[in-house]
Protein backbone atom coordinates (compact mmCIF):
# COMPACT_ATOMS: atom_id res chain seq x y z
CA UNK A 1 0.00 0.00 0.00
CA UNK A 2 1.22 3.40 -0.74
CA UNK A 3 1.43 6.46 1.33
CA UNK A 4 -1.39 8.31 -0.47
CA UNK A 5 -3.53 4.97 -0.61
CA UNK A 6 -2.80 4.62 3.08
CA UNK A 7 -4.04 8.61 3.19
CA UNK A 8 -7.23 7.89 1.39
CA UNK A 9 -7.89 5.31 3.70
CA UNK A 10 -7.89 7.27 6.69
CA UNK A 11 -9.95 9.84 4.82
CA UNK A 12 -12.81 7.53 3.35
CA UNK A 13 -13.19 5.54 6.93
CA UNK A 14 -12.89 8.79 9.01
CA UNK A 15 -10.30 6.44 11.29
CA UNK A 16 -7.08 5.90 12.43
CA UNK A 17 -7.62 3.08 14.06
CA UNK A 18 -5.86 -0.17 14.57
CA UNK A 19 -7.19 -3.08 15.58
CA UNK A 20 -3.85 -5.48 17.28
CA UNK A 21 -5.19 -9.04 17.08
CA UNK A 22 -3.41 -10.54 20.20
CA UNK A 23 -5.57 -13.28 20.25
CA UNK A 24 -5.03 -15.55 22.99
CA UNK A 25 -6.79 -18.79 23.56
CA UNK A 26 -7.36 -18.32 26.76
CA UNK A 27 -8.96 -15.06 26.59
CA UNK A 28 -10.91 -15.48 23.53
CA UNK A 29 -15.04 -16.86 23.76
CA UNK A 30 -14.94 -20.50 25.69
CA UNK A 31 -17.37 -21.79 22.87
CA UNK A 32 -14.65 -21.00 19.80
CA UNK A 33 -12.47 -23.83 21.14
CA UNK A 34 -14.49 -25.93 19.80
CA UNK A 35 -13.97 -24.67 16.16
CA UNK A 36 -11.28 -26.54 14.37
CA UNK A 37 -9.33 -23.13 14.30
CA UNK A 38 -10.57 -21.56 16.99
CA UNK A 39 -8.01 -18.31 16.50
CA UNK A 40 -8.57 -17.96 13.09
CA UNK A 41 -12.72 -18.10 13.89
CA UNK A 42 -12.52 -15.43 16.40
CA UNK A 43 -10.36 -13.21 14.31
CA UNK A 44 -12.46 -13.67 11.32
CA UNK A 45 -15.62 -12.31 13.33
CA UNK A 46 -13.77 -9.72 14.67
CA UNK A 47 -12.29 -8.42 11.44
CA UNK A 48 -15.78 -8.62 10.10
CA UNK A 49 -17.31 -6.94 12.48
CA UNK A 50 -14.72 -3.75 12.43
CA UNK A 51 -13.77 -3.63 9.22
CA UNK A 52 -15.10 -0.48 7.69
CA UNK A 53 -14.05 1.72 11.33
CA UNK A 54 -10.37 0.18 11.42
CA UNK A 55 -7.92 0.97 8.84
CA UNK A 56 -5.33 -1.60 9.88
CA UNK A 57 -5.03 -4.90 11.77
CA UNK A 58 -1.99 -5.79 13.11
CA UNK A 59 -1.24 -9.35 14.42
CA UNK A 60 0.67 -9.62 17.21
CA UNK A 61 3.60 -12.78 15.69
CA UNK A 62 3.65 -14.18 19.64
CA UNK A 63 -0.01 -14.95 20.20
CA UNK A 64 0.52 -17.22 17.50
CA UNK A 65 3.99 -18.83 18.15
CA UNK A 66 3.27 -19.44 21.19
CA UNK A 67 0.79 -22.07 19.68
CA UNK A 68 3.02 -23.43 17.41
CA UNK A 69 2.65 -25.02 14.09
CA UNK A 70 -1.84 -24.43 14.80
CA UNK A 71 -0.83 -20.99 16.00
CA UNK A 72 1.45 -20.22 12.45
CA UNK A 73 -1.12 -21.50 10.33
CA UNK A 74 -4.12 -19.14 11.88
CA UNK A 75 -1.63 -16.41 11.34
CA UNK A 76 -1.45 -17.46 8.18
CA UNK A 77 -5.18 -17.60 7.61
CA UNK A 78 -5.43 -14.39 9.24
CA UNK A 79 -3.46 -12.46 6.62
CA UNK A 80 -4.97 -14.09 3.84
CA UNK A 81 -8.61 -13.60 4.69
CA UNK A 82 -8.16 -9.73 5.21
CA UNK A 83 -6.14 -9.32 1.74
CA UNK A 84 -8.68 -11.68 0.05
CA UNK A 85 -12.16 -10.53 1.69
CA UNK A 86 -10.67 -6.75 2.05
CA UNK A 87 -8.26 -6.36 -0.83
CA UNK A 88 -6.87 -2.66 -0.34
CA UNK A 89 -9.01 -2.08 2.38
CA UNK A 90 -6.88 -2.95 5.07
CA UNK A 91 -3.33 -2.08 6.01
CA UNK A 92 -1.88 -5.33 7.41
CA UNK A 93 0.92 -4.84 9.71
CA UNK A 94 3.41 -7.90 10.75
CA UNK A 95 3.79 -7.58 14.75
CA UNK A 96 7.33 -9.39 14.85
CA UNK A 97 9.63 -6.74 16.08
CA UNK A 98 12.25 -8.30 13.96
CA UNK A 99 15.99 -7.37 13.44
CA UNK A 100 19.18 -9.41 12.42
CA UNK A 101 22.34 -9.13 10.37
CA UNK A 102 21.72 -8.63 7.13
CA UNK A 103 21.51 -12.28 5.05
CA UNK A 104 18.89 -12.83 8.17
CA UNK A 105 16.20 -9.99 7.62
CA UNK A 106 16.21 -10.95 4.57
CA UNK A 107 15.09 -13.98 5.59
CA UNK A 108 12.42 -12.11 7.86
CA UNK A 109 11.53 -9.81 5.12
CA UNK A 110 10.69 -12.93 2.75
CA UNK A 111 8.57 -14.10 5.22
CA UNK A 112 6.69 -10.79 6.01
CA UNK A 113 6.25 -9.92 2.20
CA UNK A 114 6.71 -12.72 -0.34
CA UNK A 115 3.87 -14.75 -0.08
CA UNK A 116 5.31 -17.63 -2.73
CA UNK A 117 7.57 -18.95 0.09
CA UNK A 118 5.65 -17.73 3.50
CA UNK A 119 2.05 -17.25 2.82
CA UNK A 120 2.04 -14.36 4.12
CA UNK A 121 1.94 -10.57 2.63
CA UNK A 122 1.66 -7.79 5.04
CA UNK A 123 2.04 -4.50 4.11
CA UNK A 124 4.28 -3.19 7.06
CA UNK A 125 6.29 -4.84 9.87
CA UNK A 126 7.69 -4.17 12.67
CA UNK A 127 11.21 -3.75 13.66
CA UNK A 128 13.79 -3.38 16.35
CA UNK A 129 16.82 -0.60 15.35
CA UNK A 130 19.00 -1.73 17.81
CA UNK A 131 21.46 -3.42 15.27
CA UNK A 132 21.66 -1.22 13.18
CA UNK A 133 20.60 0.15 9.26
CA UNK A 134 21.64 -3.56 7.25
CA UNK A 135 19.30 -5.36 10.16
CA UNK A 136 16.78 -2.87 9.08
CA UNK A 137 17.60 -2.35 4.67
CA UNK A 138 16.76 -5.32 3.82
CA UNK A 139 12.90 -4.79 4.41
CA UNK A 140 12.89 -1.29 2.39
CA UNK A 141 13.83 -3.37 -0.86
CA UNK A 142 10.04 -4.45 -1.37
CA UNK A 143 7.89 -1.87 -3.49
CA UNK A 144 4.76 -0.54 -1.62
CA UNK A 145 6.19 -2.16 2.05
CA UNK A 146 7.14 -0.75 4.86
CA UNK A 147 9.00 -0.94 8.15
CA UNK A 148 7.79 0.42 11.50
CA UNK A 149 10.75 0.82 13.82
CA UNK A 150 10.66 0.71 17.46
CA UNK A 151 11.39 4.31 18.65
CA UNK A 152 9.90 5.04 22.25
CA UNK A 153 7.82 2.11 23.08
CA UNK A 154 4.60 2.56 25.50
CA UNK A 155 6.30 -0.11 28.17
CA UNK A 156 7.81 0.98 31.74
CA UNK A 157 11.16 -0.86 30.36
CA UNK A 158 11.26 1.65 27.71
CA UNK A 159 12.96 4.02 30.23
CA UNK A 160 15.72 1.22 30.40
CA UNK A 161 17.92 2.76 27.54
CA UNK A 162 15.63 4.72 25.27
CA UNK A 163 16.57 7.91 27.40
CA UNK A 164 20.07 7.24 27.16
CA UNK A 165 21.74 8.84 24.67
CA UNK A 166 25.10 10.92 23.70
CA UNK A 167 25.73 13.64 25.07
CA UNK A 168 22.37 14.58 26.81
CA UNK A 169 20.05 13.44 24.15
CA UNK A 170 17.60 10.32 24.02
CA UNK A 171 18.67 7.25 22.52
CA UNK A 172 14.91 7.07 20.79
CA UNK A 173 16.05 11.01 19.15
CA UNK A 174 19.28 9.09 17.67
CA UNK A 175 17.26 6.24 16.10
CA UNK A 176 14.85 8.95 14.89
CA UNK A 177 17.27 10.75 12.94
CA UNK A 178 19.72 8.12 11.79
CA UNK A 179 17.35 5.65 10.64
CA UNK A 180 14.47 8.27 8.95
CA UNK A 181 17.82 8.50 6.79
CA UNK A 182 17.48 4.71 5.33
CA UNK A 183 14.02 5.55 3.71
CA UNK A 184 11.40 7.71 3.70
CA UNK A 185 7.98 9.06 4.64
CA UNK A 186 7.12 6.14 2.09
CA UNK A 187 8.70 3.16 3.39
CA UNK A 188 9.10 3.88 6.95
CA UNK A 189 7.25 4.17 10.05
CA UNK A 190 7.86 4.51 14.05
CA UNK A 191 6.48 3.29 16.92
CA UNK A 192 5.54 5.41 20.02
CA UNK A 193 4.27 4.42 22.83
CA UNK A 194 0.77 6.67 23.46
CA UNK A 195 1.58 6.45 27.03
CA UNK A 196 4.73 9.18 26.06
CA UNK A 197 2.48 11.57 24.45
CA UNK A 198 4.37 14.70 25.68
CA UNK A 199 7.15 13.26 24.02
CA UNK A 200 5.50 13.49 20.15
CA UNK A 201 6.79 17.26 19.71
CA UNK A 202 10.48 16.16 20.17
CA UNK A 203 9.50 13.41 17.96
CA UNK A 204 7.97 15.35 15.59
CA UNK A 205 10.35 17.96 15.19
CA UNK A 206 12.73 14.99 13.91
CA UNK A 207 10.35 13.29 11.51
CA UNK A 208 7.21 15.52 10.67
CA UNK A 209 5.83 14.09 7.73
CA UNK A 210 6.33 10.27 8.74
CA UNK A 211 3.27 8.36 9.82
CA UNK A 212 3.59 7.40 13.89
CA UNK A 213 2.20 3.99 14.65
CA UNK A 214 0.71 4.40 18.55
CA UNK A 215 0.03 1.19 20.94
CA UNK A 216 -0.43 1.82 24.33
CA UNK A 217 -4.28 3.69 24.55
CA UNK A 218 -6.62 1.37 26.08
CA UNK A 219 -5.06 -1.49 28.56
CA UNK A 220 -1.59 0.56 28.69
CA UNK A 221 -3.12 2.97 29.84
CA UNK A 222 -2.84 6.05 27.15
CA UNK A 223 -4.83 8.43 26.00
CA UNK A 224 -6.05 9.19 22.57
CA UNK A 225 -6.93 13.58 22.68
CA UNK A 226 -2.98 13.75 23.84
CA UNK A 227 -1.69 11.28 20.86
CA UNK A 228 -3.85 13.95 18.22
CA UNK A 229 -2.56 16.56 20.30
CA UNK A 230 0.91 16.09 19.96
CA UNK A 231 0.92 14.01 16.72
CA UNK A 232 -0.90 14.73 14.10
CA UNK A 233 0.29 16.43 10.80
CA UNK A 234 -1.12 17.47 8.14
CA UNK A 235 -1.84 13.59 6.75
CA UNK A 236 -2.85 12.49 9.93
CA UNK A 237 -0.16 10.48 10.32
CA UNK A 238 -1.00 8.42 13.07
CA UNK A 239 -2.22 4.77 13.00
CA UNK A 240 -3.22 4.57 16.70
CA UNK A 241 -3.99 1.13 17.75
CA UNK A 242 -6.25 -0.75 20.38
CA UNK A 243 -6.28 -4.64 21.22
CA UNK A 244 -7.92 -5.93 24.60
CA UNK A 245 -10.07 -3.14 24.62
CA UNK A 246 -11.49 -4.21 21.43
CA UNK A 247 -11.02 -7.74 21.22
CA UNK A 248 -12.16 -8.71 24.47
CA UNK A 249 -14.58 -6.22 24.94
CA UNK A 250 -16.90 -9.09 25.76
CA UNK A 251 -15.97 -13.03 26.77
CA UNK A 252 -19.13 -13.66 25.41
CA UNK A 253 -21.11 -15.24 22.54
CA UNK A 254 -21.99 -11.17 21.52
CA UNK A 255 -18.03 -10.98 21.35
CA UNK A 256 -17.87 -9.31 17.39
CA UNK A 257 -20.86 -6.95 18.18
CA UNK A 258 -19.14 -5.91 21.58
CA UNK A 259 -16.04 -5.20 19.91
CA UNK A 260 -17.53 -3.51 17.23
CA UNK A 261 -18.82 -1.33 20.17
CA UNK A 262 -16.02 -0.53 21.31
CA UNK A 263 -14.30 0.08 18.14
CA UNK A 264 -17.22 2.11 17.05
CA UNK A 265 -16.79 4.67 19.83
CA UNK A 266 -12.83 5.25 19.38
CA UNK A 267 -13.70 5.92 15.48
CA UNK A 268 -16.07 8.20 16.51
CA UNK A 269 -13.92 10.03 18.28
CA UNK A 270 -11.26 9.64 15.74
CA UNK A 271 -13.73 11.11 13.12
CA UNK A 272 -13.88 14.48 15.16
CA UNK A 273 -10.55 14.65 15.76
CA UNK A 274 -10.13 14.51 12.28
CA UNK A 275 -13.11 17.02 11.57
CA UNK A 276 -11.49 19.64 13.21
CA UNK A 277 -7.91 18.99 13.25
CA UNK A 278 -5.50 20.49 16.01
CA UNK A 279 -2.02 20.27 14.18
CA UNK A 280 0.84 21.05 16.70
CA UNK A 281 2.95 23.53 14.23
CA UNK A 282 5.72 23.73 16.52
CA UNK A 283 7.45 21.33 14.45
CA UNK B 1 20.00 -26.97 30.96
CA UNK B 2 22.21 -25.49 34.24
CA UNK B 3 25.32 -23.53 33.90
CA UNK B 4 27.23 -26.48 35.71
CA UNK B 5 25.89 -29.56 33.07
CA UNK B 6 26.97 -26.46 30.22
CA UNK B 7 30.43 -26.63 31.82
CA UNK B 8 30.70 -30.48 31.78
CA UNK B 9 28.80 -30.39 28.41
CA UNK B 10 32.06 -28.53 27.42
CA UNK B 11 35.09 -30.09 29.34
CA UNK B 12 33.51 -33.43 28.03
CA UNK B 13 33.73 -32.95 24.75
CA UNK B 14 36.78 -30.42 24.51
CA UNK B 15 34.53 -28.08 22.83
CA UNK B 16 32.79 -24.61 22.47
CA UNK B 17 31.18 -25.26 19.02
CA UNK B 18 27.91 -23.96 18.33
CA UNK B 19 26.59 -24.60 14.86
CA UNK B 20 24.03 -21.70 13.25
CA UNK B 21 21.54 -23.91 11.39
CA UNK B 22 20.74 -21.13 9.03
CA UNK B 23 19.14 -23.75 6.76
CA UNK B 24 17.77 -22.20 3.39
CA UNK B 25 16.13 -24.40 0.70
CA UNK B 26 18.17 -22.01 -1.80
CA UNK B 27 21.48 -23.22 -0.54
CA UNK B 28 21.10 -26.93 0.85
CA UNK B 29 21.98 -29.68 -1.51
CA UNK B 30 19.90 -29.84 -4.49
CA UNK B 31 19.27 -33.90 -4.34
CA UNK B 32 17.26 -33.08 -0.75
CA UNK B 33 14.62 -31.19 -2.52
CA UNK B 34 13.12 -34.12 -3.71
CA UNK B 35 12.65 -35.54 0.31
CA UNK B 36 9.09 -35.05 1.89
CA UNK B 37 11.14 -32.38 4.51
CA UNK B 38 14.07 -30.70 3.09
CA UNK B 39 15.39 -28.69 5.54
CA UNK B 40 14.27 -31.32 8.38
CA UNK B 41 16.58 -34.11 6.31
CA UNK B 42 19.29 -31.39 6.06
CA UNK B 43 19.06 -30.84 9.52
CA UNK B 44 19.08 -34.31 10.50
CA UNK B 45 22.05 -35.51 8.64
CA UNK B 46 24.38 -32.18 10.15
CA UNK B 47 23.32 -32.48 13.66
CA UNK B 48 24.18 -36.52 13.36
CA UNK B 49 27.47 -35.85 11.86
CA UNK B 50 28.43 -33.20 14.23
CA UNK B 51 26.93 -34.09 17.63
CA UNK B 52 29.60 -35.08 19.67
CA UNK B 53 31.51 -32.13 18.10
CA UNK B 54 29.62 -29.21 18.84
CA UNK B 55 28.08 -28.15 22.04
CA UNK B 56 25.25 -26.41 21.10
CA UNK B 57 22.87 -25.94 17.63
CA UNK B 58 20.99 -22.32 16.78
CA UNK B 59 18.54 -22.91 14.56
CA UNK B 60 17.67 -19.39 13.16
CA UNK B 61 14.61 -18.31 13.14
CA UNK B 62 13.97 -15.91 9.97
CA UNK B 63 15.16 -19.29 8.07
CA UNK B 64 12.63 -21.61 8.66
CA UNK B 65 9.93 -18.48 8.75
CA UNK B 66 10.47 -17.69 5.52
CA UNK B 67 9.12 -21.18 4.62
CA UNK B 68 5.98 -20.86 6.54
CA UNK B 69 4.19 -23.12 8.16
CA UNK B 70 6.24 -25.71 5.96
CA UNK B 71 9.27 -24.11 7.69
CA UNK B 72 7.82 -23.96 11.35
CA UNK B 73 7.45 -27.68 10.82
CA UNK B 74 10.74 -28.23 10.27
CA UNK B 75 11.90 -25.98 12.66
CA UNK B 76 9.71 -28.20 15.69
CA UNK B 77 10.64 -30.84 14.20
CA UNK B 78 14.49 -30.24 14.51
CA UNK B 79 14.25 -29.09 17.98
CA UNK B 80 12.43 -32.00 18.71
CA UNK B 81 14.94 -34.46 17.19
CA UNK B 82 17.92 -32.83 18.88
CA UNK B 83 15.75 -33.09 22.40
CA UNK B 84 15.09 -36.86 21.87
CA UNK B 85 17.78 -38.53 20.12
CA UNK B 86 21.06 -36.37 22.20
CA UNK B 87 18.93 -35.46 25.75
CA UNK B 88 21.31 -33.81 27.88
CA UNK B 89 24.27 -33.24 24.99
CA UNK B 90 23.26 -30.32 23.55
CA UNK B 91 22.19 -26.97 24.77
CA UNK B 92 19.84 -25.42 22.58
CA UNK B 93 19.66 -21.81 21.27
CA UNK B 94 16.33 -20.59 19.40
CA UNK B 95 18.20 -17.70 17.53
CA UNK B 96 14.77 -15.63 17.58
CA UNK B 97 15.79 -12.05 18.08
CA UNK B 98 12.68 -11.42 20.25
CA UNK B 99 11.42 -8.72 23.02
CA UNK B 100 8.22 -6.98 22.99
CA UNK B 101 6.14 -5.72 26.23
CA UNK B 102 5.60 -7.72 28.81
CA UNK B 103 2.70 -9.68 28.12
CA UNK B 104 3.55 -10.02 24.60
CA UNK B 105 7.13 -11.36 26.21
CA UNK B 106 5.20 -14.38 28.19
CA UNK B 107 4.03 -15.45 25.34
CA UNK B 108 7.14 -15.48 23.20
CA UNK B 109 8.77 -17.24 26.10
CA UNK B 110 5.77 -19.67 26.17
CA UNK B 111 7.05 -20.48 22.37
CA UNK B 112 10.42 -20.87 22.83
CA UNK B 113 9.74 -22.72 26.67
CA UNK B 114 6.50 -24.46 26.38
CA UNK B 115 6.54 -27.90 24.28
CA UNK B 116 2.51 -28.35 25.39
CA UNK B 117 2.01 -25.25 23.38
CA UNK B 118 4.35 -25.17 20.65
CA UNK B 119 6.05 -27.84 20.71
CA UNK B 120 8.99 -26.21 21.33
CA UNK B 121 11.84 -26.70 24.49
CA UNK B 122 14.72 -24.60 23.60
CA UNK B 123 17.70 -23.92 26.74
CA UNK B 124 18.11 -20.70 25.87
CA UNK B 125 16.54 -18.00 23.40
CA UNK B 126 18.41 -15.11 21.76
CA UNK B 127 16.55 -11.02 22.68
CA UNK B 128 16.56 -7.87 21.83
CA UNK B 129 17.31 -5.10 24.84
CA UNK B 130 15.62 -2.11 23.23
CA UNK B 131 12.50 -2.16 25.14
CA UNK B 132 14.26 -2.64 28.56
CA UNK B 133 13.46 -5.19 31.43
CA UNK B 134 9.70 -6.03 31.59
CA UNK B 135 10.52 -7.26 27.56
CA UNK B 136 13.13 -9.65 28.83
CA UNK B 137 12.12 -10.64 32.31
CA UNK B 138 9.33 -12.89 31.16
CA UNK B 139 12.13 -15.45 29.90
CA UNK B 140 13.57 -15.26 33.05
CA UNK B 141 11.07 -17.07 35.14
CA UNK B 142 11.78 -20.28 33.64
CA UNK B 143 13.81 -22.68 35.86
CA UNK B 144 17.03 -24.11 33.90
CA UNK B 145 16.05 -21.79 30.60
CA UNK B 146 18.75 -18.70 29.41
CA UNK B 147 18.07 -15.73 27.86
CA UNK B 148 21.18 -14.37 25.28
CA UNK B 149 20.94 -10.82 25.32
CA UNK B 150 21.83 -9.17 22.43
CA UNK B 151 24.66 -6.62 23.38
CA UNK B 152 27.69 -5.86 20.67
CA UNK B 153 26.72 -7.59 17.66
CA UNK B 154 28.83 -8.69 14.58
CA UNK B 155 27.47 -6.49 11.82
CA UNK B 156 28.29 -3.17 10.51
CA UNK B 157 25.23 -1.74 12.16
CA UNK B 158 26.56 -2.30 15.60
CA UNK B 159 28.26 1.07 14.96
CA UNK B 160 25.28 2.97 14.57
CA UNK B 161 23.36 2.53 17.93
CA UNK B 162 25.50 0.28 20.14
CA UNK B 163 28.47 2.55 20.73
CA UNK B 164 26.06 5.45 21.23
CA UNK B 165 25.80 5.49 25.55
CA UNK B 166 25.63 9.08 27.84
CA UNK B 167 28.95 10.85 29.23
CA UNK B 168 31.31 9.43 26.66
CA UNK B 169 30.15 5.29 27.19
CA UNK B 170 28.89 2.79 25.03
CA UNK B 171 25.49 1.85 24.72
CA UNK B 172 25.95 -2.03 24.78
CA UNK B 173 28.22 -1.35 28.20
CA UNK B 174 24.93 0.21 29.63
CA UNK B 175 22.91 -2.85 28.58
CA UNK B 176 25.29 -5.02 29.95
CA UNK B 177 25.76 -3.48 33.35
CA UNK B 178 22.37 -2.82 33.88
CA UNK B 179 20.60 -6.08 32.30
CA UNK B 180 22.91 -7.86 34.54
CA UNK B 181 21.49 -7.21 37.95
CA UNK B 182 17.97 -8.56 36.00
CA UNK B 183 19.22 -12.24 36.07
CA UNK B 184 22.31 -13.59 36.95
CA UNK B 185 25.09 -16.08 35.29
CA UNK B 186 23.20 -18.45 35.70
CA UNK B 187 20.17 -18.09 33.58
CA UNK B 188 21.80 -15.24 31.06
CA UNK B 189 24.23 -14.66 28.44
CA UNK B 190 24.92 -11.73 25.82
CA UNK B 191 25.61 -12.03 22.21
CA UNK B 192 28.86 -10.76 21.41
CA UNK B 193 30.02 -10.12 17.83
CA UNK B 194 33.49 -12.16 17.26
CA UNK B 195 34.29 -8.87 14.37
CA UNK B 196 34.36 -7.04 17.69
CA UNK B 197 37.31 -8.69 19.70
CA UNK B 198 38.87 -6.05 21.19
CA UNK B 199 35.83 -4.83 22.91
CA UNK B 200 35.65 -8.28 24.67
CA UNK B 201 38.09 -6.68 27.10
CA UNK B 202 35.30 -3.98 28.11
CA UNK B 203 32.58 -6.53 28.26
CA UNK B 204 34.60 -8.81 30.57
CA UNK B 205 34.99 -6.09 33.52
CA UNK B 206 31.48 -5.79 33.31
CA UNK B 207 30.27 -9.40 33.27
CA UNK B 208 33.47 -11.70 34.07
CA UNK B 209 31.16 -15.30 35.07
CA UNK B 210 28.52 -14.77 31.93
CA UNK B 211 28.18 -17.05 29.48
CA UNK B 212 28.95 -15.55 26.01
CA UNK B 213 27.68 -16.31 23.03
CA UNK B 214 30.04 -15.41 20.20
CA UNK B 215 28.46 -15.39 16.40
CA UNK B 216 30.82 -13.84 13.78
CA UNK B 217 33.77 -16.18 12.91
CA UNK B 218 34.12 -18.19 9.14
CA UNK B 219 31.96 -16.20 6.52
CA UNK B 220 31.69 -12.75 9.03
CA UNK B 221 35.83 -12.72 9.30
CA UNK B 222 35.92 -12.77 13.28
CA UNK B 223 38.94 -15.02 14.47
CA UNK B 224 38.72 -17.73 17.20
CA UNK B 225 42.15 -17.33 18.67
CA UNK B 226 41.29 -13.38 19.26
CA UNK B 227 37.96 -14.34 20.32
CA UNK B 228 39.75 -16.43 23.14
CA UNK B 229 42.32 -14.40 24.08
CA UNK B 230 40.02 -11.74 25.11
CA UNK B 231 36.94 -13.64 25.96
CA UNK B 232 38.08 -16.67 27.92
CA UNK B 233 37.14 -16.95 31.67
CA UNK B 234 37.59 -19.52 34.13
CA UNK B 235 34.68 -21.50 32.74
CA UNK B 236 35.77 -20.83 29.59
CA UNK B 237 32.50 -18.69 28.87
CA UNK B 238 32.01 -18.77 25.77
CA UNK B 239 30.12 -20.59 23.42
CA UNK B 240 31.12 -19.78 19.49
CA UNK B 241 29.01 -20.03 16.73
CA UNK B 242 29.70 -21.08 12.93
CA UNK B 243 27.01 -21.34 10.78
CA UNK B 244 28.36 -21.37 7.13
CA UNK B 245 31.29 -22.09 6.75
CA UNK B 246 30.10 -25.80 8.55
CA UNK B 247 26.89 -26.61 6.69
CA UNK B 248 27.62 -25.43 3.37
CA UNK B 249 30.96 -26.89 3.27
CA UNK B 250 29.94 -28.95 0.79
CA UNK B 251 26.75 -28.28 -1.63
CA UNK B 252 26.82 -32.12 -2.45
CA UNK B 253 25.92 -35.54 -1.46
CA UNK B 254 29.03 -35.51 1.09
CA UNK B 255 27.65 -32.05 2.54
CA UNK B 256 27.64 -33.79 6.33
CA UNK B 257 30.49 -35.42 5.68
CA UNK B 258 32.21 -32.12 4.83
CA UNK B 259 30.31 -30.51 7.81
CA UNK B 260 32.23 -32.61 10.17
CA UNK B 261 35.73 -31.94 8.84
CA UNK B 262 34.93 -27.91 9.09
CA UNK B 263 33.32 -28.75 12.72
CA UNK B 264 36.22 -31.05 13.11
CA UNK B 265 38.88 -28.54 12.54
CA UNK B 266 37.14 -25.71 14.73
CA UNK B 267 36.68 -28.34 17.81
CA UNK B 268 40.62 -29.10 17.46
CA UNK B 269 40.97 -25.64 17.86
CA UNK B 270 39.54 -25.22 20.50
CA UNK B 271 40.79 -28.36 22.55
CA UNK B 272 44.08 -27.03 22.25
CA UNK B 273 42.59 -23.22 23.49
CA UNK B 274 40.56 -25.67 26.49
CA UNK B 275 43.97 -27.24 27.05
CA UNK B 276 46.29 -24.04 27.90
CA UNK B 277 43.61 -20.86 28.38
CA UNK B 278 45.39 -17.95 28.87
CA UNK B 279 42.89 -16.21 30.87
CA UNK B 280 42.66 -12.47 30.88
CA UNK B 281 43.05 -11.71 34.34
CA UNK B 282 42.47 -8.14 33.99
CA UNK B 283 39.00 -8.23 34.21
Amino acid sequence: MTHQELIDLITEKKSFLCIGLDSDLAKIPQHLLKEEDPIFSFNKQIIDATHDLAIAYKPNFAFYESNGEKGWHSLIRTIQYINEVYPKQIFTIADAKRGDIGNTSQQYARAMFEPSGSGMDFDAVTVAPYMGEDSVKPFLSYSGKWIIVLALTSNKGAEDFQFLGPEGKHLFEEVLSKSCQWGDKENMMYVIGATKAAMLSKVRRIVPDHFLLIPGIGAQGGSLTEVAKYGLNRNCGLIVNSSRNIIYASGGADFADKARIAALEIQKEMEQILKSPVINEAF
